[in-house]
């Protein structure tokens, strides 16, 4: 039932969700998913609780939205970073992603920080692990594209299987994010872990 | 200042600890390590507030021992899975260690949670972080070794550097478990990720 007039107000309605979910964002950093209250947000949105209640109706429906703004924000990263580093490749492409997953600086830190807190939330809650798996089947058919398109033009060898590799890429980023982050790895031993994967897989 | 006559009192003890250990791996797989309080662990364990106290003084002291006491059992069971395989090569050690670490049965998905339980708690906790990531550097040290003895037998090429290829062997079997855990792949997708791994690390 929109009609032209809506569109300014529906605008706005975004902006208030997006504002909601960076009050979201940065308290999650500091103390996780669940000890973050409706109340919480509403002070660090500089709010009234109605308004956070308007925009969403129950504290799930806020983190999916939250979730789905962070993915927005990570590939408008991952795709900026892309194109500063000069004209994309497969493999510059799939280093970019890679590299944008772990936690190198505050920022990044923060986002993966906010990842695990949805992966907490998700381990005792299946509808969360849904929506928190959303994202996966397309993060991975990205990676398996990259590596299709590099298999065509001959940079990767036929017998790699662009599914597992995408599987394999993704574990790499995942698993030493969470090693960086309990400080039991450097994020330059990470990141020369990517490079070395990436020198196998790509023979040119 | 032990003497001869104190060994069976220790013996004891260590069972009295084993005890406690197990009672609340058994809690924190219903409800995580957070919302397990020392009260709930004498009730699950048959025993007094008071018998726990005097074999730990605090819950992080217990939490410690739970997680060597975990590292042992682990160890124990790989050994015998190892050792059932048939004359163990570094391939079946390495494939042994992978599949025993991903949740594939109510056992090892209790281990793994008990696992994810320690990691929520360490992401907020330094000290824990650091206890929970003691076992790390022998476990990586341990798949490098194996790495090594293989590419000293010809069975791995030359380029593969052991320890970086000891930090992917990990990653795949950390991350995969996660995935596994959260519904979004399932145990045969994880093993057969790690045998596309193990078939292209090893060329024999």
């Amino acid at each position: 039932m929109t009609t032209g007039a809506d569109v300014p107000k529906q605008v706005d309605h975004e902006q208030r969700r997006v504002q909601i979910a960076e009050a979201l964002q940065r308290l999650t950093t500091r103390a996780g998913l669940e000890g973050v209250s409706l109340r919480q947000v509403a002070a660090e949105a500089g709010m009234s609780m109605g308004s956070v209640q308007h925009y969403f109706r129950t504290k799930d429906e806020m983190l999916r939205y939250a979730l789905e703004h962070r993915h927005r924000l990570r590939s408008e990263r991952i795709t900026a970073k892309v194109l500063a580093d000069g004209p994309p490749t497969p493999r510059s492409i799939l280093r970019a992603c890679l590299v944008e997953i772990l936690p190198r600086d505050a920022d990044s830190e923060a986002d993966f920080l906010i990842g695990v807190a949805y992966f907490i939330r998700a381990v005792a809650d299946p509808a969360m692990a849904k929506a928190f798996g959303e994202g996966m089947p397309e993060l991975l058919e990205f990676f398996a594209g990259q590596v299709r398109q590099a298999q065509e033009a001959g940079d990767v060898p036929a017998w790699a299987d662009p599914e597992t590799e995408a599987a394999l890429l993704w574990a790499i980023a995942d698993s030493q994010g969470s090693e960086i982050l309990m400080g039991h790895r450097t994020p330059a031993q990470a990141i020369s872990t990517v490079d070395y994967y990436l020198d196998r897989l790509f023979t040119n």
